[in-house]
């Protein structure tokens, strides 16, 4: 990793086998720094970027990277924003210029505003029609006191509300080098990158918002009324955050609950009692904090014991894990690994959030070896002090679970 | 490729470079062989399937599975189903005799036929909670009048009347080699992969049921009332099938409606007027026959100017396209190509449907040098000839489009 004057980290992972290549560029803007009377700001903010930037309106910009072959993607997240590009080596100083433009010399032009209004409002809409999606947000919300709790699309007044010049005041002060990760992975050299890095954003120059500390209300229910076919059901423990002395064997516990077939969620929900048709559990952290979310969706007769279940299966983890499957786990997260490292964009996507969370990248043989590391008596003692107990509950469907 | 004497078709591809492999298992049992009294029997044979086979009950298959490492799935279409495997090269041996006991020596065992039948109402329901999903299911029962219409989860009425013998029948009627295609990809040598196959798959046995050909009712319109906050629309064209002369010119008509950020349908319905947040035109295929499909959510008063609008662009190919336009397709198809290279999971599921489809695989190099052979000529003689046009169009939402 090498960090340029202006704070921006840069990090490569070369893969000599790979003729393509990925990279994420992480920017600290999220909806956790908007603020309360702007939300939704980061997320209007990431499509207004792409309607042109340096010398390129909105169309040349995107003929320029179609040109090159760029298959992009951004997306707005609670703590930061990311734009990716996967591509062939020999298009990277282009793509990295016109990122560059991209994040530093954007236009957010007058005329194109009602439009990122628009699709701010019909991403809204979309949401009130996916009933897990509608579920996990608002569970976000309730557990959390602190701003990362505040929902990534916005809310209606907010996105009606909001003018050019406020969004323009949003981009001054939020998007600049330091905070901002620049993360590489793919059939390139590291130098390469590096020199690229300096040349394309080594001028880049702004403020970024500082953090903001986590806080959770105490835990407990609600209920969302809609009439839907299934009822949702989502549950919010607290874990241990990604830097954790515990943490793999957080990692590893999840995966004991929800990683294979074999896996307790799916064998206790699924298998033995045809509850659902699918039960995850799934580790999630902000920088400082973790937390396991579990979802599941049934039919309103089985939800009360759907519900019942999953939280006798977690809760059940405090009793300690078989060497079976500690064994299991293990075997698994080390093949998912070694899978991951197939795809460029995954990849750099880890990275740029490794450095992010944790300030450095972790190589896949690392976070195998910290996996390999976690012994039976060690993932019983954390599960024996670290009790998952006393979860956020949220439920959405036609019936009230209680 | 090699096909075995039971009429097995093997095919490998060497990815020298990858520490992992992955396999697709492709059976030709699929929505369209379903009986009309037993619509759903090919899902719910999947979900099956999984309760134990060969030596082991369904919790030791699970565990000996997670042993290896093996990262699994299966799933169910119109014309096949898949059982594929991601792993580490060691596991190979002892992962495909797990998967030829799943196949050809499962147990099927009556207690867990009631998990199976509420596992298949569970899904069923939550379509019904999926707007988009329910719509685009609706949409192809609406264009095929053949067996290529009726829907993979079945119906409630005829989940609730299956019985294990009925579906032990099915297996038995559909479950065999011939059709089938095992397709491997990764960091192994073909021919580890044949002596393998032929030591687990040779001795299978059983029929299959035969293939089914397409008919289409009359292009018209549907609309489905359902209180959501976005209306959705699907639009279904004919197109050229995989294996037709024009297939490439049709791939690159598509990436031209739809492949990057400079694509027609992106700039004209959501740039441009901010209609929808997501529009896209995708091909799909059976065997021997060939669609384009549309789809787009938008609010209500937007609907019809946002059905307007796609129409007009998709219809408007008829004019052809720019040199410009076909030299960023081409680009923008080639890095995919390179790009799907790097998944071991994607490249064994896409060679095993090659060989469904085509009756012989593909390689990237293969698809990359038809894709540069279509000229500009060639593209607009065949959209001058091949009109997108009278769809099959669908709504669904709280007001119905005209």
């Amino acid at each position: 990793m090498e960090t340029l004057e202006n704070g921006l980290r840069v990090v490569v992972e070369n893969q000599p086998w790979n003729p393509g290549l990925s990279f994420t560029l992480l920017v600290p803007v999220g909806a956790v720094n908007d603020p309360p009377d702007r939300l939704g700001a980061a997320s209007m903010l990431e499509t207004w970027l792409w309607k042109g930037a340096g010398v390129r309106d909105a169309k040349a910009f995107a003929n320029a990277l179609d040109s090159l072959g760029v298959s992009r993607a951004s997306g707005t997240g609670i703590e930061y924003t990311t734009f990716s590009a996967s591509l062939l080596p020999e298009g990277l100083p282009a793509t990295m210029e016109l990122y560059s433009d991209l994040i530093s010399r954007p236009h957010l032009p007058d005329d194109a505003f009602e439009s990122v209004r628009s699709l701010a409002l019909q991403e809204l809409a979309a949401i009130e029609d996916q009933p897990a999606r509608k579920l996990m947000k608002k569970l976000r919300r309730e557990a959390f006191t602190s701003a990362h709790g505040q929902p990534v699309e916005g809310e209606k007044e907010t996105i009606l509300s909001m003018t050019p010049a406020a969004l323009r005041a949003e981009y001054a002060r939020r998007y600049g080098p330091g905070g901002s990760v620049l993360a590489v992975a793919g059939g390139v050299k590291p130098d390469n990158v590096y020199r690229l890095a300096e040349e394309y954003f080594g001028s880049w120059s702004g403020a970024v918002s500082g953090e903001v500390p986590v806080r959770l209300s105490s835990p407990h229910r609600f209920h969302l009324q809609q009439e839907t076919e299934q009822v949702q059901i989502g549950l919010f423990y607290k874990d241990v955050p990604p830097g954790d002395y515990d943490f793999y064997a957080a990692r590893l516990a999840a995966s004991i609950l929800s990683g294979g077939m074999s896996s307790r969620l799916f064998t206790e929900v699924r298998e033995k009692r045809g509850l659902v048709y699918s039960v995850s559990a799934s580790p999630g952290s902000v920088k400082g904090f973790g937390y396991l979310l579990a979802h599941a969706g049934t039919t309103p007769s089985n939800a009360q014991e759907t519900l019942d279940v999953v939280r006798r299966v977690i809760e059940g983890l405090r009793e300690g894990v078989t060497r079976a499957e500690l064994d299991r786990a293990k075997i698994g997260l080390r093949a998912d690994l070694v899978l991951a490292g197939e795809s460029s964009r995954a990849r750099s996507a880890s990275l740029a959030r490794d450095v992010f969370i944790l300030g450095k990248p972790r190589s896949l043989e690392e976070i195998e070896a910290e996996v390999m590391d976690v012994t039976l008596d060690r993932i019983d003692l954390f599960l024996s002090r670290h009790a998952y107990e006393n979860p956020w509950v949220g439920t959405l469907g036609p019936v009230e679970v209680v």
